[in-house]
This record gives structure tokens, C-alpha cells and sequence, in this order.
């Protein structure tokens, strides 16, 4: 869908420049545009690009000189990664779901599914679920008895939500993601080898055989508002309780959620996270790629984590984490850098010992 | 359902005492109990939780002063969590499946379906496949030509069940699960690059171009009874003979089973764990969430081990093992301890050297 | 279906002895083989499985006597994995699906599919689709408006192609694998905490309350030839340009691929591997299970890492990685040696310390 500059200048609240009735289709990448495309620019390292393709019109870093680019129109952006914001939010053409309910979709006749609503084939609705109005739901999704969605959501195809769900405003959710599969929990009739291990810290007094009663996962799971789930991502539901994602939370693809974890606001959990059962997790936490929070810990508020860093203690707010276990991101690098030296100082110390001959003989 | 407080202490074996008529609806922690709830503080640290919340009946511990509490009613529970499961199981309402074959289900003709059957909307049956009694088989699943499963399986929202699979009794299985994906097995028409890493650990004659010939699975997946298997957790097939998960067996959210991998019985895979092709894993075997297991390795019976634990070989019977490489529990603790002091370490050693003049050069 | 010895070698082309118009339904491993069954004992270790078995026929090793093992017929593999390649395609039936288009899939009326297709019921294939020639694609698929797909594609149950998407020929997709999830991209307003501690590796000026916009994904993904995708794998879209998987490389089950990341070609990504966004992963790179690679690096050509080896910086060309954070197998090896003696050295560090009275104070 074409836009003008003026358009998507007023859409960005961006300062613009040039020929501002010119329309551009796409955004693109500067060396790989086209005549129609706006070429994207917004710094000074991607400039030589603009000469490479055949944008006319570009989004630039502030003060650029576009007429030397030999441009026709140029947007100008600030901030760049938030421009995109805006200008993908203004480019995407969403998918296509076709308005209405679709004859292939089995709603059950207690649902009440707001205005406007776009519900694709092969979708199933089921008893007493109240979806708000503009609901887009893909293909092949599931939406299980007594779950309540709110305005605006954007559900992808094969999506599962699970009975009694409860989930806010504009919510998002990737293809394939499970929320509401039931909890991971088992118990042995007599105390298990984990529960031993737990109190002694590795060692076991004998073993035996021992076989896993189910624990039923009573509870649902709430999800504030502004929350997107990533594509076959599992949210397990609470034992009595709901498991709880606050608001503006971002998860990645394939992140685990177990039972009765509680997260916070405006975290991000990126792709492949995964949260034992139990685990509070605070607000605006960032968790790197592959990250595993250990069960029934806490992670305090702004905590940050590099990539694969495994959190086995409580995280104290604000603190920066990377490594396995988890310690300091300053700590690691140093731990690290002496790793590096380990097999040199070994050999220092075996020369120090030639050279002492007085020296107790180490235990 | 309401339950009476009789009625529920029978099923658990449990003492109750009080108003043993009373009803309960819902279980519920004790300070977000109503009055038609059953409060659920089965160690005393709960107890104050009573008396915020207005439960008139709850579930404690042997000996608690149930009336000083000002409850009508309660249940003991000797071991809290074991009387979790049965309670659970007890008010688990399970999936909304109607009785019967759904109309816009897909049944093959040859296929057998026990008596007592619930299959939901957009599920598909192949030929020949045969299900035990009182199958629950929620919309969106598909179950592959020849495959066999037991009595009494419950198959949540979009599981995939592959051709030829057999599975025992009392299968549980999550939303979005494959069971009998093909494996992941290629050959080079050379000695590839892998072949040789593993045969000099780390060293390269000469590195050429290679491409991948794929090794189908002719074999399938076997599983046995009371088996459960999480939200889109994936099971390859066997090459030849059938990947084996042994009965009792429990996969959390996102497990990754490799081909010909064969497990014991009455383990606990818990969420992302992965289990490279070929790997045997003994009886009783539980490995936290993200654990993997090297291909071709052995894991022997009742290994425990604790979260993102990397297994590259034989583990012995009854180890308890953490890190990455694996390595024993307690080792891993003074190893993570010398770590931490690895930087003064270094001080010290240099400090040393300064003070011996006659020690020879390190070399 | 039964195949005589003689097709079986011309289709291998290798040698074979024996009776060549025997018949054999199936291959099995040595010890379980049926009088009707191949067994493969393609390494003299295997050879004693076979007196155990009730085998006629037996793919064996160049040189094997087979006659001394009471067989009737033999083929001679002179590399038995890739003989067991031949051998596989040859006997896998493949899914069972029904040639045409299933009356319960929706195909919109501007798609175009090739000849031959096999298309299963609840698929759905949106507007403007094209796929080629000897499509099988299972039930529960979407593939989404204006995906192109190359000839010969085997789509498994449950798969989600998303818009816009383009795949070669040949192309595997194993049950619920999302190809084309919207790109984990998000923006704050202000300079985030993630931000801060990429310029400061770790330390925060200040913490402030900050929530998410999206950056939506305008591109797509682009897959070439030959490429198969495992089970519940996510490959994101890109944000501009495509999300690129070059031809032959092959991705395992719930492997997570992020939004712009550019795969070169005959790569293996083992399971649960994930990539983070905008990495360039080289040709012929080999990642073993659970492995990670940092956003916005590079991995050069012929790359091959041990399980979880986690690369936060470029890894040059060649390169034989293992560990968290990566580094040369070798080095690895030497430091995981060190760090097993890392306790005992502190104990002897201790000893020197008492015997070198003159030595400065460590401070």
C-alpha cells in the first residue's frame, strides 16, 4: 500500500524534506531499493548505500544532506530503531483473515465475540469464551471454554489457548504457542530422590523405586495488557492459582513458562527462555537468549542477563548477569579472563614449588 | 463441582473433622479463599493465611487446631503434596470434549475407537490406527495411519501422533506435542567434517565441500503406560528400530527427544531438556529443565541432575551430577568456589613469585 | 513393500551375492530380524546378531562371508551410512496422504499448485500461493497468502508457512514448524538498560521505568533448496529483507531461528539450537544440539561446535568451538583439566604462602 513522505513523516512525528506528494510501496534496505521504495539510512555508515540503489526517497539520521544523495524526498529520523517502529506499524499488511467468522469455524453458541471481529477456517471457540471487539484469529487456532480475551488481539494460526485463560488488551500471539497446558508437577507417595537431594546437597541415602503421582493443574493463566507471545511458545497454567505475565511483556519463540510463575511488566524473555515452576520474576527484566531461571526463585526488578546465563539464587534488582551459574557480568569476564591463564598459572605455581624447598609438602 | 468435605477426605484416605457435610467448590490458597473454597494450608506457615482470607473449610496439617482457626471443617494431610495430587485430580474439570465423534472429525474406516470416546472438532484418525477405551482427543490433533494407543489416553489441542507410533495406557499429552517427527540423521558421501572432529577432537586435515544425504526413519516411536508428554515437546522416530520412552516416564514443556533414544521408566525430563540421537537413558533418570545428553552416551539409573547440566559421557548409576561438562554435584560446588577466588589466586601466585628469587623461570 | 535383493543393490549400487530374487519387506537390526527382514550389519561387531536373528539377507561389510553366516543373499556397503541412506528412502513409504486436494481444505481460488499434489484435509493455502509440482502436503498445514514453493515438498501435519514466504525445491517440513513468526524487535522510547550495559559491558547509570514499542516485520523468509526443518522449529521473518536459509542446510527439532539471520548453506543446526537476530551464520557450519550464537555476529564457513557451545563474539573460519562462552576444542579440553585440579592448587598455593616467609603480602 503506497504512502506519502507528508503521510509517514505525520505518522512518525518526523521532520521531512523535498518532494513530500512522492509515494514510496516498501521500505528497503538503501543498496537494494527501488524507484518506489523508501530507502532506510538513519545513519551516517549506511549513506553510501543511497547511491548503490535507486531510492528516491529515504530515511535519514537528522541533518543529513539528502539533495547531495541526489534524493527526491527525505524523512528524517532521531531515533532511528523507533522510526521503525513506526514505519513498520505503518507498512505491515497484517495477514489476511477475511472479516467475520468463517463458515469453517465452530464457535460455541455461548460465545460472545466483539465487533469486528476476523476469525479464519478452522478456528474453534468454545463455551462462555468473550473475546473483545477487532479480534484477528488465524487458522487453526483454539480457543478453549471460559477463556476471556480483550480488545485488539492479533491471534495466529494454530495458536492454543487453553480453558479459563484470561488475557488483556492488544494482545499478540505467535503461531504455535501453548497457553494453558497443564502444570509440570508430580509427587511420590514417599519422599523423592530430588526432594533428598534438595536437603542434602547431593549425596543419597539409598534408592528405590519410586513412580510419579500427578499433581492437576487447577489453576488458569492471566496475561496483562500489550503482552506478545512468541511462536510455539508454552505457558503452563498455576496448580490453584493463575500463572501471571504482567503487562507490556514481550516473549520470544520457544520460551517455557511452567506453573505459578509470576513475571512482571515490560520484560522481555527472549528465544528459547525457560522458567522453572514457582519463580517470580520481577518487572522490566531483560533475559538474553536460552536463559533458565531455577523454580521457586526470584529475579528482582531491571535484572538484566546475557545470553545461556542460568539463575540458580535470587537476583537482586538491577543486577547484570551472564555465566552458569549466574554471577556478575563483571565478575564473568573476570573469572573468564584468569580461565584463559588457568593452565599458565599452573605451571608458575609448580615452578614456585621446585623453588622453595622449605615449603610444607601441600596436603 | 462441589465436593463435600467427606467426599474429598475419601477419596484422599485422609482424617477430616467437623461439619463433614460442608461443600466446597474450588480449592484456593487460604488468604484468596471464599467461603466456598477449600483453603489449602498443609504446613503451618500458611496458617495465617486463614484468617485473611474466608474460607469455612480447609486442608492442613495432621494435628492443626482446625477450630482455633475458625473453620468448620478440615482435612489432614500427612504428606501435603501427595494429598495436592489427589485433590487436584478430584476437582480437575479436564477439556470440554463432547462425547461421541465430532462431526467435522475425520475418522478413517479402518481405524478402531474404543468404546466411550470424546474426539473434538478438525482431528483427523488414519487408517488402521487402533485407540484403547474412553479416549479424550481434543480439536486440531492428528493421529497417523497404524498407530496404536491404550485406554483412557487424553490428547490435548493439536498434538501430532505420528504413523505406526504405539503408545501404552493412561497417555497424557499436551497441546502442540509431535510424536514421530522423522530424525535428524545425514550422511556425507565422504567422511564428513563432524566424523573427523570426533576421531582427532578438534583437528582438520583439510576442510572440502559436503552435502547432506538424508537417512529416513523407517522405524517408530514406542512409548509405554502412564506416560505424559508436554506442550510442543518433540519425539523422533527410530531409524530402524523404534526412539522408547519407558512406562511412568514424565516430559515437561519443549523436550527434544532424538532418534533411537530410549528411555526408562518413571523418569522426569523436565522443560527443553534435549536428548541427542542414539542416547539410552536408564530408570528413575531426572534431569532439570534444559539439561541435554550427548548422542550415543548412557545414563544410568536414578541420575539426578540439576538445571542446564551438559552430559557428554557414560554417567554411572545413581550419580548426582551438574554443569557443564556434567561433573558431580559437590564438584561442581568447590570448583564454583575456587572460581570465585580464581582472580585473587592469581594475586597470591605473583605475589609468591616476587618473594622467591631462585625460583626457576616459569616457562 | 517388498523389494528383491537385486533392486535393492542396483538402487545403492553395490555389490551383492546370493540369491538376488529374494524378497525382503523390511530391515531390521540383526538379532530382531524376520525371516522376510534385511538385517544391517554393516561393521563386523554386528556380525553375531545375525545367528541370533532369523535373517535370509543382510547388508554387510565389503568382504563379510556371508555364507559361513547361513544367509542366502548379501549387499556389500562399502560406507554403511550412506548405503543406509539408499536404503531408507528406498523403503519408506512416506505419509499417507491422498493424491489430489482433501474436499475439507480451503485453497484460495488465485493459488496455484502444481501437478500431482497430495493435499490432506484442514489444510489451508492462502491467496496467491504457488507451490510446484508433487506437493504433499499434511493435514492442519497454513501456508499463507503469496508463499512460493518449489517442486517435490513434503509439508508434515500442522506446519505454518506465513506470508510472502519462499522456499526451493525439495523442501521437508516436519510437524509444527513456523516458518515466518514475526521478529522479536522491540524499542524504547529512550535509551534502554539494554542498551547502556552494550556500551558500559555491565554497569547502569540510572534505571528508569520503560516499556516496549514493536518494530514490525516487513520481510519475509527466504529458503533455498534442498533445506528440511524439523519438528516445532521457529524461523522468524525478517525486518526489512528476508530471513535467509541457504540450500542443503538442514534444522532440527525446535530449533529457533531470528528475524534477519542469514544461514549460508549444508549446515546441520542440531536440536534446540537457537540464533539470534541478524547473525550470519557461513557454508557448511555445524551446530550440535542446544548450541547459541549471540545476535549481530558472524560464524564463519565449516564452523563445527560441540553441544551447547555458546559464541558471543565472530568465530573465524574453520573453527572447532566448545564451551559457554566459546572457545577452541582444545582449550576447552585444557581448561576443563585445570579447573578439576583448580581446588588442589589453591591448597598447594596455600603451602607455598607458608613457606616463602619473606614474600610480600598478596594485596
Amino acid at each position: 500500500m503506497p504512502h506519502t513522505i507528508r503521510d509517514i513523516a505525520l505518522a512518525l512525528g518526523a521532520e521531512a524534506a523535498g518532494d513530500l506528494d512522492l509515494t514510496v510501496a516498501r521500505a528497503a534496505e538503501p543498496q537494494a531499493a527501488g524507484p518506489g521504495d523508501l530507502a532506510l539510512a538513519m545513519d551516517p555508515r549506511y549513506a553510501d548505500g543511497i547511491a548503490k540503489g535507486q531510492a528516491q526517497a529515504a530515511m535519514l539520521w537528522p541533518g543529513a544532506d539528502w539533495q547531495a544523495m541526489g534524493l527526491k524526498a527525505a524523512i528524517f529520523a532521531p531515533r532511528g530503531r523507533l522510526a521503525m517502529a513506526g514505519l513498520t506499524r505503518l507498512m505491515d499488511p497484517g495477514p489476511d483473515i477475511d472479516a467475520g467468522v468463517h463458515g469453517m469455524a465452530i464457535v460455541h453458541p455461548s460465545a460472545v465475540i466483539g465487533s469486528g471481529a476476523a476469525i479464519g477456517p478452522f478456528v474453534t471457540i468454545g463455551a462462555g469464551v468473550v473475546i473483545g471487539p477487532n479480534a484477528r484469529i488465524a487458522s487453526h487456532t483454539s480457543i478453549a471454554e471460559g477463556a476471556r480475551i480483550g480488545a485488539d488481539c492479533l491471534i495466529l494460526h494454530g495458536a492454543r489457548i487453553g480453558a479459563r485463560v484470561t488475557i488483556g488488551d492488544r494482545f499478540i500471539c505467535q503461531p504455535g504457542a501453548v497457553i494453558g497446558a497443564d502444570g509440570f508437577s508430580f509427587v511420590t507417595p514417599e519422599k523423592s530422590g530430588v526432594e533428598e537431594i534438595r536437603e542434602t546437597l547431593g549425596s543419597r541415602a539409598d534408592i528405590k523405586d519410586q513412580s510419579w503421582t500427578r499433581i492437576h493443574s487447577l489453576g488458569a493463566v492471566t496475561i496483562g495488557d500489550d503482552v506478545e507471545i512468541g511462536a510455539n511458545v508454552c505457558v503452563d497454567r498455576g496448580t490453584i492459582r493463575d500463572t501471571e505475565i504482567g503487562p507490556g511483556t514481550k516473549l520470544d519463540n520457544l520460551v517455557h513458562i511452567g506453573h505459578n510463575v509470576q513475571i512482571g511488566r515490560d520484560c522481555l524473555l527472549c528465544g528459547q527462555v525457560g522458567i522453572a515452576g514457582s519463580a517470580r520474576i520481577g518487572d522490566r527484566v531483560v533475559l538474553g537468549g536460552q536463559c533458565g531461571v531455577n523454580d521457586n526463585i526470584f529475579v528482582g526488578n531491571d535484572v538484566i542477563c546475557g545470553g545461556a546465563t542460568k539463575i540458580f539464587t535470587n537476583a537482586p534488582a538491577g543486577r547484570v548477569l551472564l555465566g552458569y551459574p549466574a554471577v556478575k557480568m563483571e565478575t564473568h569476564v573476570e573469572i573468564q579472563k584468569a580461565l584463559r591463564r588457568l593452565p599458565r598459572l599452573a605451571t608458575r605455581v609448580a615452578a614456585l614449588e621446585k623453588g622453595v624447598p622449605f615449603a610444607p609438602e601441600a596436603e
